[in-house]
């Protein structure tokens, strides 16, 4: 099956830095997602056919608006007038949805478009999905709509809806119209999001908007991220995607949306195997993963790992207030479950709210004896309604607490529906955060829905609860923090890194290895500390060198075929003398000539012995990916990298915040951090030396890769130290 | 509120090596969960009071057998004639539930004994969870059970269940009897129990028997393990825990029972919030978690993080073979499920199998061009239930095939239960693991029940669903190993280190501190490689001792008080003569006198200098739990233990395949591997030092924490070595 990527045709422009442009919001989108009047192309009379099943459903579902079946062979579909054309139709056309066979369409948006129907939503398959004659078919179909000025969702796509009771809009597969609610979900894989849907009914999760992305030919995610941010039936964006478009938009637009309100999405294809699969169901690539988990964290999305999840944080977001901090208080009528919700918390790095002595008094106000006024509250199987609302109303109230759960199993004699209906008068005019857990096969009580847009959210298991909480936490205090902006780099001499670029370029040839000194050279240009590093080309010249630079020395081979010196001998390390430095180049060109590799030495290099004590060892590397350019990496050193892989990647443009987000994933940072006596390692430094680099790639697209090891951090106040490096030219 | 430990009582007893003891059964507990009349003391009138409820339990969920009320103060209770007490029913009584206030609880319970009643559940509370008072009371209660050759489940405990069809016994409070099924249950926590029960049969999860721990002040977690792993309607044992008794009993029957059938535990408490809140739930404390999970993967238990895989993992067991192995096919007719399954395998380390040509054609030859026919297999959305049959015999067929996963999401025209009929058809026969995926709301049709005692597990979410399968596939590969052996170590001098720590004790006196001599000689006394140490105390001896044992030379601090040698500088290495050696004594000496700290210095140490090339450093630790005895710690060395806290823990008896349990759990583990042109480190002989540590701390009782560090590993063939060590003695 022919993999293709929808990105490499739109190469990235170079713009102006993410966040700080306006983001543009859609008019168009209004018109598609809340049309008046709606032409379904295609309509049928068999409801087991898709152009009978969307008629059906658009009238099933109680559109407000009027729906025109188009169909040449028929007087009427459902009991409503047909039309043979689009064209036929009295008077203006919103929303043309198109039902028919991929090589009718054409023609059919065709006459949408003499007749000026706002949008499109192409239903039909047979376009990239199926191969390059499909790929092509779509560019026509995607020129044609973009010159009338329509908009289109699709194709090859399942539909839109839209809960809006002004609207009521069902122009999709899915039989069953979703509750009204607060969320709005576009999704990659039509099939997937109608069972998303129909989950989501079942969870009691209400849905503003939906849309089927199809193809994406013209509008995507990005387009709905800007809309959906201005829309005010919506408070939570979830998107599930296989492939990106263009990551830079993406970026930008995603990163001003997060600000205003969350983004939660599901990646498709985030193993290799999951991407070899995407690939041959959408016909674009996903690219590699740990770049688009940089991507989407850079962004303040939160990404998460499974369906579960995403509805699980979404309740949350979507029903309570963000949490305010990570102190938990539980209250429950039986202990396990408490104990497993303790559990849950320390996994998820939540922690148990210690409880005030005034709080612990409270409860033990009207608690049996046999009861917990710990935290988990554990008011055993007798407790009532009224020691539900008391006991969450007591730790509500106590200022060391920022989030609650409450748990109930049925036990003999009390029964849920009280239970919700306290809780209910509990949580009333709290600005914190409650979850529920009825920890029973049929679910939570309805009545804790607390009225238009608040409930609390309520989970069958106590793990689940804290999952979906621990993720709504973390993304309240990403977003509580500053926004970031792009960085001011001081005393980037741009035209020598250029020069110094070229240069080595002429010399290494195409596809051609740079020599640590020219990487290091660049390092400098950018104003990241190198070690001064002397090129000699012959025993008297090392010795004169290191006597200059000063002994003890090191000397290194200078190569551009053998970029793995200590491979061949080509590292010599702790020369005490200018004699033993003449003595370890004679050596070392020797060992080179025997392994018949005499012609690859383009001289040596001479550094001074850099002490290593209190510094840091870290890897600073940039690989580039053919579809979304390049990808940054940072690594500990040594073990963590070769062996545990513990490596942290972004995107470029950097914000000033973004360096910190790389050092947060890394397992081993506390090594940063003072240690063995060590003071804490020069953070600014380091800071300062990701944004540099990051800009340095920006500039220099002939870098295809490049990779600074060791970069030492020194102590506080000491910077940091780039003591070798490798690069390739393309 | 008091927390005491259960098991501080009863100190576990030198016993013969676990696995290899026969495994007691007890008929006993035949005619506890089989009883054939059951007399119910405390039978209330009032169906709100647990005296009730238990009594109409019993005739509602169509007990075979005749049931007894006892009470007083009625005539009849649900119609059923009333005895006054005990000793009044006609003829013999096999189980009696006590449902009486604690206090009169041991009136009863004599008179059951004097009736010579097998077997008594008492459901009542206030025994030890209540405090000191209550746990005299149990100890009492006990004493009498036990002195009349009764059993007792309880107290404080919700009953007993058996579904066997001629049994049919619900002496409980779970109002809703469970699906008869192959799944035995034990619940530490009663409510937490009931729950489960309920979450089980919304499930469609058959349970054999359920059992309500308790207090466990007779009948434990090992007597019902050894009971279930005889019981032929038993294929599954769910255990949920919060504490254990007896963990070298525990040891000693999981160990076997889950070489018979799987177990599968639940931990409350594994947190040290947690454990706490559980601590004040069941009056028993938990224990450092990290021995409890090491105890449970040592004996071959499989160990779950929640209610959801426990359950999920729970029902490939108790319906499908054991994998064979880690190649997943997936069926689908959506793609973006089936790509979210891809992605989940690559995280729970599952594979997506490699189809064969002859698969590929064979799904071509059916499946319509769009689909795909690489695994992901995705029919798209037109697959028929004759597709889906075809599809599911053909990767079954399929020779790298282990396990299918098939995927369901309701199109506009397929019925999901026709598609259940075409996957039984296709899975009759089949000895691979067949899971299903149904994504709808209502769940999965019962049809995928295959008849008695097998069906297609089915989950609503594929990550579920791959979750689920990789915990059955990690228990079928750790079943599959050979079973562990109590190892055969030569040349342990029991008697040198005897001596040894009996001098070291006199010198350290109590709580006192051995010197690293010490220690490296108690390892060479049980076979582990010491480097040679000569313990000096003078700058003479010392630069004798360089001379002798070879330059260049370390010095050590050797002292029972200053333990953190470097703090004080107590370690010069490479030193190169012995003139810098004595140098370095009087230096040392010097320093400390400086320090104050002159009379803590006990001479000194030297060691001839050792090469760390090709060598990986390790730790080698026991503390000593005050609840389960001796807890065995081995990590990599540096980094990886002080930062990331990469360490294994292990509880002795050690079988032979222990020590590679530990090395598994090392995520750093690739560093004994060839690495970085090293040789693989000497595993066998690290494995051998693991036994013999394990051994020692076995044999010596009276030290109350022993740490090796380093340990060096060389490579392959060269053994390992001792250089330093701490120990403390008690």
């Amino acid at each position: 099956m022919p993999i293709t990527s929808t990105a490499a045709a739109s190469a990235p422009a170079p713009d102006a830095i993410a966040a700080e442009a306006p983001l543009a919001t859609s008019a168009e989108l209004r018109h598609l997602m809340a049309p008046r009047r709606v032409a379904v192309i295609g309509a049928s009379r068999d409801r087991q056919k898709i152009g009978g099943a969307i008629f059906h459903n658009l009238l099933d579902c109680g559109f407000t608006g009027a729906v025109f079946p188009v169909n040449p062979k028929a007087e009427a579909v459902a009991g409503v007038l047909a039309y043979p054309t689009v064209a036929d139709i009295p008077g203006a056309v919103d929303l043309a949805v198109v039902v028919v066979p991929a090589a009718a369409v054409m023609a059919v948006v065709a006459e949408c478009a003499a007749k000026k129907v706002s949008s499109v939503v192409v239903i039909s398959a047979g376009f990239a999905e199926t191969g390059e004659a499909g790929r092509a078919l779509q560019n026509r179909l995607t020129a044609l709509v973009r010159s009338s000025g329509m908009r289109m969702i699709g194709p090859n796509c399942v539909g839109i809806l839209n809960t809006d009771p002004a609207v009521s809009l069902n122009a999709s597969f899915a039989a069953r119209a979703p509750l009204a609610g607060r969320i709005a979900m576009a999704s990659q894989s039509g099939a997937l999001g109608v069972a998303l849907l129909d989950q989501a009914k079942a969870m009691g999760l209400g849905v503003a908007q939906f849309v089927s992305l199809g193809n994406r030919a013209d509008i995507s995610s990005n387009d709905l991220l800007a809309y959906w941010a201005a829309d005010e039936r919506t408070d939570v964006i979830l998107l599930y995607l296989e492939s990106f478009g263009n990551t830079r938009n993406f970026a930008r637009i995603a990163r001003q949306v997060t600000r205003i309100k969350p983004v939660v999405a599901l990646r498709g294809g985030r193993s290799s195997a999951g991407a070899r699969a995407a690939a041959s169901h959408t016909g674009s690539l996903a690219g590699p993963s740990a770049g688009l988990d940089a991507l989407l964290r850079q962004t303040g999305v939160l990404q998460v790992d499974s369906i579960e999840d995403m509805f699980g944080v979404s309740q949350v977001m979507a029903y309570q207030p963000p949490p305010r901090g990570r102190r938990l208080a539980i209250v429950t009528n039986a202990g396990g479950p408490g104990i497993l919700a303790a559990d849950a918390c320390a996994v998820q790095g939540l922690r148990l709210a210690t409880l005030s002595p005034a709080t612990r008094t409270r409860l033990a106000g009207f608690l049996p004896p046999e009861a917990s006024t710990q935290n988990p509250v554990d008011m055993i199987a007798s407790a009532t309604p009224e020691a539900y609302r008391q006991a969450v109303e007591a730790v509500l109230a106590d200022e060391g607490v920022d989030s609650v759960l409450m748990i109930f199993i049925e036990p003999l004699v009390t029964r849920p529906e009280p239970v919700a209906e306290a809780i209910r008068t509990a949580v009333a005019g709290t600005d914190k955060t409650v979850l529920a857990c009825f920890m029973m096969a049929r679910g939570a009580p309805e009545l804790l829905r607390l009225g238009e847009g608040r409930r609390v959210p309520s989970f069958i298991f106590p793990e689940d609860a804290i999952r979906a909480l621990a993720l709504a936490t973390a993304h309240a205090e990403r977003t509580a923090r500053p926004a970031g902006h792009a960085p001011e780099l001081a005393g980037l001499d741009r035209a020598a890194a250029r020069r110094r670029l070229a240069a080595a370029r002429e010399a290494a040839g195409p596809d051609g290895w740079l020599t640590p000194d020219e990487v290091l050279g660049l390092m400098a240009d950018y104003g990241i500390a190198a070690l001064p590093t002397a090129v000699v080309s012959s025993a008297e010249e090392a010795a004169a060198a290191a006597a200059r630079l000063g002994l003890p020395a090191a000397l290194k081979l200078r190569s551009r075929v053998l970029t793995h010196k200590t491979d061949v001998g080509g590292v010599r390390l702790r020369l005490g003398s200018a004699e033993e430095v003449a003595t370890a180049y004679r050596d070392m060109a020797a060992q080179l000539a025997e392994l018949g590799q005499g012609a690859a030495m383009d001289g040596a290099l001479v550094q001074p012995m850099q002490s290593m004590d209190q510094s840091r060892e870290l890897i600073l590397g940039m690989s580039r990916d053919p579809q979304f350019g390049p990808v940054l990496m940072l690594g500990l050193g040594g073990v963590q990298v070769e062996i545990l892989r513990d490596v942290a990647f972004a995107l470029p443009p950097l914000l000033d915040t973004d360096p910190d987000l790389m050092l947060e994933t890394l397992k081993g940072k506390a090594i940063l951090a003072p240690w063995r006596g060590w003071p804490a390692a020069d953070l600014p430094a380091l800071r300062d030396a990701v944004l540099r680099f990051a800009a340095l790639v920006e500039d220099l697209p002939e870098l295809t890769e490049i990779e600074v090891n060791p970069l030492l951090v020194l102590p506080e106040g000491r910077g940091v130290m780039a003591l070798d490096g490798r690069a390739k030219v393309g």
